[in-house]
């Protein structure tokens, strides 16, 4: 893939300065009110209509409500449900183009999140920058316009309508909206223990925009981090997040179909472990959640590192936008779901968690695999190919615990607020990963395929039995 | 009707400064982006998409896209459409739990200008301004939501998504939608010459609002316009515009089917010339609007007149938030319409104008009358009742000119410039619309009893046989 040129204002007949960026206050899915802050705001509308049986003419219907991605709600008609989700946010890129197919992308990921394929109408929620001279409006408004209206196309989609304000900060989303039969959805309520947890894009969007943002217009804070990336680096991972952004999520959708999904969410504001929190928190059957691997765009762990407590990514509560599917899905199925996806769209999907018996909470363990991801050449998305030779993985003996004896994996304790220091002992994208050879039940060979960082976990009831494929321990 | 007391920030806890108001730069409906500027915004979307025949499985489905209330969408299933809209703005009153009903009505109505009396489902879109403190966030967002859910619950439907960002102003709106069957919807599109137009709800809600601001913060601009009412008048209009935003346009919308409505549009931001223009260029036959009469709630003719071109209430070009429906009917059907929605509701509607042969435009003649309507204590809202024995009145001589013979209704020339002085020499709260008593074809009788001031119009081609019933003329 040829990389996109930047946006350059001055192309557009806009000062060199130009910065759609500058054009609010709060970027992309961080722009969200706190999760416990928007429980008690909207604590009125009880918990009664968060999740209830509707009895329809005799059918039992699902309907879903506030807290979800996407409300479900019974129809009058014909067993039908209408699927319907909105979103919108402030620009965190400074191309407007992009910035409308991310806002696009990122509505319509809600709906994906229910296996849905098929959007019937779209709405475009747009507020204009009061702070855009004229000139600016003319240039920067038809321009996320058009991205919107692209990447709505690309899904096979239109735009028949939406809203317009004036607003201090610019603001972009849209309402997506489906009439489906029973079967085009798929209720996110069904995870069993057993089942693992798929990831569908990396994390770290907010990071890599938030890096280019200091780059390109904070010396101080970029200073912070200048020893973690190069200039170069940063770009990359700017240009590689707005990609991964601006990609729908259709296609993990459309095999979520095929290969059982138990239930979806999509990541955004509240980062991976926040919506993996609400998934939880949904479910009919008494599991817990526990996400052992996080892939991120290349870098971004380093960073979101080096700048302490300010990103959370480390900790899951870094705010994504447009981020990948979290699905619950059978292990084996799982691993042709990853394999598939590959095949028809390019890119790595990962199984970075597992669902056991428990309280329906969601946790992330002490010491979480970061896996480093980067955009290829072609466009596709991938895990950084391990690094065998470099100074310090020389120093490194791997350990190789498979089969464990002992349970790798942390059941009972929370997240460790020591979890940078954790990482910091592993610094993942020197993992010699391909050392990794063990197999079980013959199911590495396969998902070694998919990201050559996958662990494999077989989870039975409280651990007894549980192994770890490939789990990789250091000596220093 | 007991009058709501007045919003006491101090009796929540808040500082007895307080004003939700001052979490905005603009108010309701006036934040929309002027509608040339929008047209142009959009024009990516094309005109293809504005309105077009949908051919499905061998049924011409209608499809409605940007630029009017609600768009249409042809279903995959069993000729279903999926009809679909969505507003948001910032506080125009002081009033959080009003100001939550006004947004949910505001965005129902325009489902109802469609006839679409279901509403299947409401997403509300929130923007938590970043200049409340924590403590004013607690008992505003909570006011607001409550204020959008009650309204939802009085409107037969329920919000079971939505979207919650922080945003510099106070945010609020949402998404109605709503699955129909082809005869639970009308298509606004079937306007005949000989048509009349009915209206729903009296002008003047922006200048109300606007009016008490200046009474409550700026005494500058509050002495520019104490002249034209007192205190005690811009609280009894600030407090009728509020209920009068907040009341829900689902019985005029049910009516429109028994009486056959041809076309009708609710009236928001861009005023009653706008949204008629928007109309009327959505119609099938060459027809033209002409509005002869504007009711205005009590005094705001006059504030605005007194404000020069500030608000344009009289050019027809004031922003209104949650205004009246605009409907296009026979004028036999008309009437009935206007006296069977005052049985149900108490509220009057008005025959404001016409609809002739023409190139699809919309204006006010030169001399609109303006009829000023108040909010009774039983919460009913009505005509003021003509005042015969005022000075002034006595002054004037009506001349009926009934039946007459030369064309009273200009038909070609623009909306003058002029009107502020036309509507000067005929203040129509003296007007003694009580001496019109002529009849034709037996309607007044019928017509005066719904408002007492309408004017009933015949059209034929081009106003050969146009006559005017209780036209009244000055002689000053």
């Amino acid at each position: 893939m040829a990389l996109r040129s930047k946006f350059d204002p001055e192309l557009q007949g806009l000062s060199k300065n130009f910065r759609l960026t500058k054009c609010t206050g709060l970027h992309g899915g961080g722009c969200k009110v706190p999760r416990e802050v928007l429980q008690k705001l909207l604590e009125d509308f009880g918990q009664s209509q968060y999740k209830e049986e509707h009895f329809m003419g005799g059918m039992i219907m699902p309907r879903l409500g506030i807290g979800m991605d996407t409300c479900v709600i019974p129809l009058r008609f014909g067993g039908l449900s209408l699927l319907q989700t909105t979103d919108f946010f402030y620009p965190l890129v400074d191309d407007p183009y992009m910035m409308g197919k991310i806002a696009c992308a990122n509505v319509l990921s809600d709906m994906y999140a229910m296996g849905v394929i098929e959007c019937d109408n779209m709405l475009m929620l747009l507020g204009v920058s009061s702070k855009l001279s004229e000139t600016e409006r003319d240039v920067v408004v038809p321009l996320m316009i058009r991205g919107f209206k692209d990447c709505a196309d690309v899904a096979g989609t239109s735009i028949t309508g939406g809203q317009t304000v004036l607003n201090p900060w610019c603001l972009i989303g849209g309402v997506g909206t489906s009439v489906c039969q029973p079967n085009e959805f798929i209720m996110p309520d069904n995870a069993v223990p057993g089942d693992v947890l798929v990831l569908t894009k990396p994390l770290g969007t907010q990071v890599a925009c938030v890096a280019h943002q200091w780059l390109d217009q904070a010396a101080d804070k970029w200073n912070r981090i200048k020893l973690i990336i190069n200039e170069e680096e940063c770009e990359k991972s700017y240009h590689d997040a707005m990609f991964i952004m601006s990609r729908l999520n259709r296609t993990a959708a459309q095999l979520m179909h095929r290969y059982g999904s138990h239930g979806a969410t999509d990541i955004t504001g509240f980062g991976i472990l926040g919506h993996a929190q609400n998934l939880v928190k949904q479910q009919r059957n008494e599991v817990n959640f526990i996400i052992h691997n996080l892939p991120c765009i290349n870098k971004m762990a380093a960073v979101a590192k080096a700048c302490g407590a300010m990103f959370g990514l480390l900790q899951g509560t870094s705010a994504e936008t447009s981020g990948g599917l979290l699905i619950c899905m059978q292990r084996e199925e799982a691993a042709k779901y990853c394999t598939e996806i590959k095949k028809i769209d390019g890119h790595q999907a990962w199984i970075i968690g597992i669902v056991e018996k428990g309280d329906r909470t969601a946790r992330i363990i002490d010491k979480p695999r970061i896996i480093e991801v980067e955009t290829l050449d072609d466009g596709t998305v991938q895990s950084i190919p391990p690094v065998t030779t470099t100074r310090r993985s020389s120093q490194i003996k791997p350990q190789i615990t498979t089969p464990l004896k002992q349970p790798r994996l942390e059941t009972s304790e929370p997240v460790s607020a020591h979890m940078d220091q954790a990482v910091s002992s592993a610094p993942s994208q020197e993992i010699p990963i391909t050392t990794v050879t063990s197999v079980h039940d013959g199911e590495v060979a396969e998902l070694t395929q998919i990201d050559g960082t996958v662990q494999l976990l077989q989870c039975g009831d409280q651990f007894q039995q549980q192994q770890a494929v490939g789990q990789v321990q250091y000596q220093q």
